[in-house]
């Protein structure tokens, strides 16, 4: 099934393609402390050159995307790889066993700020092409790459990217490998991600703290404040009541419903693994909850004294963090604006901060290159992967799906303890190689579906 | 009206009762912290016994109470007074302008650590009884003094000590001077205090925080949990919901309406002390408020993330403070079962502990007994004094009032910016000479009261 040319070539170039990943591993990109980030921008546009990928780098308002191309005819099918190449701070740096941006082998794994997001996966998309580009001499579609420098900084300036270039990101299908394999090990093809939005919800009483004695039942209590409007928004079943929150959400398809109930779900295998022994659920329920509803969650509630025994105060203040994970169609923007005029409505003292959003992205499961691209994974891994209609998390897929109206889907190469964002973060030697194969396997099924269209 | 002798005698010895109070501030006595409280115990023995009142250490199972008597005539009127020779830790230190074991003089009010609380009232009291010995040779009433060295540690064991010398302790009033006079500056007589149940309860999650997208929707949040539980147990009007909260509670007698609603109460000048510009209440809903209904007070809600910007985590655990103050004749040990009886109810798996109570009491205002202290009081301050059925804040009164049946009044000497538990604690100076003129006016009008009899 799988070309013998191009695994040979891979396993003869192991050192040289390790050494190249750790050129660039070495290369600090951190964008939230705009550390080494150009410096990475231009190695890597040198890398992909030498390859033979026409290159250039393209300003935004923040950090540059590196942009490559192969074209091999403007009017052949076109993938569009997306990754990125700045990391995550190293912090906390005592916690690494071996430095955090000089890459060290050890059990088989690759330990180094950016093995695994994103930069090993970014490189096995690179090294796929030099790869086929090596055995073939051409590859058969068009490839286009978007290699962003923000995407640990909330992705600030993609989408204004991609709405200024959408004729030069033209394209069939997006790809993406970012983010660890399913949990069990298997490949993972996920076709959407739940949107976002972050709010922190302040209120306030008296000026300062009081005390609960000699000002209780004067002073207003700015914790009861927030809970007395978090009991408008939210009914004791987790139903939320704002107004017109739930109007907009798309009806899962009845393929998207097969696919749920025949996704592996070993209970309590996820039950350890999320440190939850009661979880209840079963394969159904746990991926509908996962992947087709919103969440209303509350990740901080801060107020008053928090240390050890009592102190009698009345707080001055209290703060509420809340994620929302949203599903398509709801927009973050129309649900930010409802959830301001229930607070508007009922407590229109507290004060609301938006922290981020995200929209949501899905592509549907009954396109026939959804099959291509889930085939063609399966045969490079020799296992059929896991295709998930919808990540948990949030990535800023919408982009493709929603301002370029493509398919995209996401696959990642990384193992599922790679440790991003985390102290020795990590990518398996097998997993990067892997990664190399799979692409080439992508491009390779792609170019046959082309011809037949 | 005020006796000349006693007033030229204080006069005369302002430098020697200042010296003999600095003496005792100098001795250290934590109780908290174990630093010193003995020794101050022998101190002050040494001090009252120098001054002619029989005096002994009586063990407990914590620190020693410091007993004295005067006793004129088994028959005759008795005063109990009460009051703390032990202080609060000095933290922080760095704040402090003087060293906080060091008695300094600045602006006409003595720096040091116990200076108000509780050290310069207890030995207005002392001298008060020496003053009045030496001018007239004897007192008028018997005087008893119970000085514990456990106040500022939740008077730990004071109520078993009471119980266990209950005639020993026999008398016909009890006198407290502890915390700081009327806001406006006036006199205080505060006929008994509000009581206290301070719990802390815990809710938990999965056993560590979960990311709430990979996990948002299949983990359980716990601040969810115990704000789910908080709404079945307080309505959105403030009311209980608890079952049996408010069954015995005392209904206000007219008599303490009445002298609730004379009551000095600046609107404005209050908002601006407790930094709550839009307080709204006319004097009887604020004293009502203060002394006349239980709380229901968060003073703490603590889970998941709190600082700067966003974290996306589903928390492991919710913890909440909560302090209600109760009014006479609410049992703290009631309302616990009551409280821990209704968690069980709606949420089971959530934690209760108890982090502390206080029984409420309460002297009737109308007793022959309260006019004479009252009156006395406003003659030595030559200003009436403001009467108060109850205070905010808690205190150990109900041992008196409760344990041994007693009226109990509560008349503070130190200025109301005494700064007690904090750096830079003081007393005024003029405040320590009049609160020896105001013990011998009160000991005098007693003596004229008991003749009465």
């Amino acid at each position: 099934m799988f070309s013998p040319e191009i695994s040979n070539l891979i396993t003869q170039r192991k050192d040289q393609y390790l050494q190249q990943l750790f050129t660039l591993l070495r290369q600090k990109s951190i964008s939230a402390q705009n550390i080494g980030v150009r410096e990475c921008s231009s190695l890597l546009k040198n890398m992909m050159e030498d390859i033979g990928i026409n290159t250039r780098l393209i300003e935004t308002d923040g950090h540059p995307v590196v942009y490559g191309e192969v074209i091999k005819d403007p009017e052949a099918f076109t993938l569009l790889i997306y990754g990125h190449y700045d990391v995550q701070p190293p912090d906390p740096l005592d916690e690494w066993l071996s430095p955090p941006f000089e890459p060290t082998i050890r059990d088989g794994k690759i330990f180094c700020r950016g093995a695994g997001d994103n930069k090993g996966q970014l490189m096995a998309q690179i090294l796929a092409i030099k790869t086929y580009l090596d055995t073939y001499g051409e590859l058969p579609i068009n490839v286009k790459m978007v290699f962003e420098g923000e995407e640990e900084s909330a992705s600030a300036n993609l989408s204004s990217f991609v709405e200024k270039n959408k004729d030069l990101l033209n394209a069939d299908l997006v790809y993406t490998s970012d983010g660890p394999m399913h949990d069990s090990g298997a490949p993972f093809v996920l076709l959407g991600v739940r949107g976002m939005l972050y709010v922190e919800l302040t209120a306030k009483g008296a000026k300062w703290e009081n005390h609960s004695g000699n000002k209780g039942n004067i002073v207003p209590n700015p914790a009861w404040k927030l809970i007395d409007l978090l009991r408008t928004m939210r009914d004791e079943n987790g139903r939320v009541l704002i107004e017109g929150f739930y109007d907009n959400i798309r009806e899962p398809t009845e393929n998207e419903k097969e696919i749920i109930k025949g996704l592996p779900f070993d209970r309590e295998q996820v039950a350890e693994k999320i440190g939850y022994e009661q979880l209840n659920m079963n394969t159904e329920e746990y991926y509908h909850n996962l992947t087709m509803e919103p969440t209303f969650n509350i990740a901080g509630f801060t107020s008053g004294y928090g240390g050890e025994g009592s102190k009698t105060i009345i707080p001055a203040q209290a703060t509420l963090k809340m994620d929302m994970r949203l599903v398509v169609d709801q927009d973050p923007d129309d649900i930010y604006k409802k959830f301001c005029d229930h607070v508007q409505k009922y407590a229109p003292d507290i004060e609301v901060n938006h922290l981020g959003d995200m929209q949501p992205s899905r592509t549907p499961a009954d396109q026939e290159i959804v099959n291509v691209v889930t085939k063609a994974v399966g045969e490079s891994f020799n296992q059929n992967p896991v295709l998930q209609p919808s990540l948990g998390g949030s990535l800023p897929d919408y982009v493709w799906t929603k301002i370029l109206g493509l398919p995209s889907v996401i696959v990642p190469y990384a193992n599922f303890d790679e440790g991003n964002h985390s102290p020795n973060e990590n990518i398996g030697v097998d997993n990067f190689f892997d990664g190399i194969r799979c692409t080439c396997q992508v491009i390779h099924r792609l170019g046959e579906y082309s011809k037949q269209r």
